[in-house]
């Protein structure tokens, strides 16, 4: 490592180390499929982003609250005609997502171990109880120095974990695939991200554009790399 | 302090600073008043509590997941007749709880000043969101050393949290409304327990007999007397 800084590498994990946005998606394509002899083929599905949109405040990021936005837009869509059959039908697609074989992102390992000996951080949003588990699935927990399941990705939230860990904003770099809950509030900070793209981003994730000084990297694979070069530059 | 020991206490929140199972016993009552005219007059809700228990493994602890198996119960329970209006009925009950005004248990925050010097911690279990929101709402989070929102109030989870700060089990006493999963763990370690026995006890934390080595208190206001003893003790 010579003479360079030494970064901390902060990794977002779901759709960054593993799968995820891919079960939300299936799960939402079932969900039009239960509604749709209810509304005459076509299912507006804007309506239960609208809906997901509204219960964040209460219900936060993760499946539980997928699950009853859910329920909440098929009584809506349906008029209150939804039968209690199809009401399960929902509730079984939320708890597949839950029981979800973890699906990793191919090398996230590999990269993982390209990084030592540099101190890395797992920093997630969702329900406590599915994040623990996907984490010990993914067999990866002992290569983190610290584990930080948070309920919102903001520049407070970046700024409490930095400061517990005792390390310096300008000493780290995130790496993830949402450029507004991975990389802005990190910028923000005076920190670094290296955005990592997955092919489908939720609405909520969405960024009209990227902002300047945030690095792109076209697969996990090229992570350690730009962290090098980040660190020649410093 | 003289010569004495000094403890680091442990805090569990709900029902042990401000009320929490009134919320969700009120809603079991009003669920029942839903699903009255189904069932002719009998809601069996130890169904529901079957339900809870078989769902914790998906779900863990806290309002989200017992929205979620209210909605499931009902469904079962009315052999899918259940109407969208009620379901509607069925969330509302849950969005209430989680929208609740915060109702401080009397002298909590007294008796976590005359504490002083000693390091307190919160510990809690729940969704992460709802116990963030709370323990905002409370203003007693300057008071504490450490926050820790956990999955699982066992054996495991403590010693994490009591490696992650530092304290040996044997300085660590524990206060909280559950003999199942505020004391039970901390015993196991080596540490100690005050038992404040709440109004209502959900079923999922009861223990058959409280375990040795317990002091019970007759109201959170004993309890600096109750850490005093301990120490002079030590």
């Amino acid at each position: 490592m010579d003479q360079h800084s030494i970064f901390t590498i902060g990794f977002d994990a779901d759709d960054t180390l593993w799968h995820c946005e891919n079960h939300f998606a299936q799960a939402q394509a079932k969900f039009a499929a239960v509604l749709e002899p209810y509304s005459h083929g076509h299912v507006p599905l804007n309506l239960l982003y609208e809906t997901e949109t509204r219960n964040m405040r209460l219900y936060g990021y993760g499946v539980k609250g997928f699950m009853l936005s859910m329920i909440e837009t098929a009584v809506e869509i349906t008029e209150g005609r939804i039968g209690g059959a199809d009401i399960k039908r929902i509730i079984e697609l939320g708890k597949a997502i839950l029981d979800q074989k973890l699906e990793m992102l191919p090398g996230a390992r590999d990269v993982l171990e390209a990084l030592a000996p540099r101190r890395l951080l797992l920093v997630t949003k969702g329900d406590l109880l599915d994040q623990e588990g996907k984490i010990a699935r993914s067999g990866l927990a002992e290569l983190f120095a610290g584990i930080e399941i948070v309920s919102e990705k903001d520049a407070s939230a970046y700024r409490r974990l930095l400061d517990r860990h005792a390390i310096a904003p300008t000493q780290f770099i995130m790496v993830g695939n949402s450029l507004r809950s991975d990389i802005a509030p990190v910028l923000e900070l005076g920190g670094r991200g290296i955005h990592v793209p997955y092919a489908v981003t939720p609405r909520h994730e969405q960024l009209e554009a990227p902002p300047p000084g945030v690095v792109t990297a076209g697969s996990i694979a090229d992570i350690p790399d730009l962290v090098r070069a980040f660190e020649v530059a410093a």
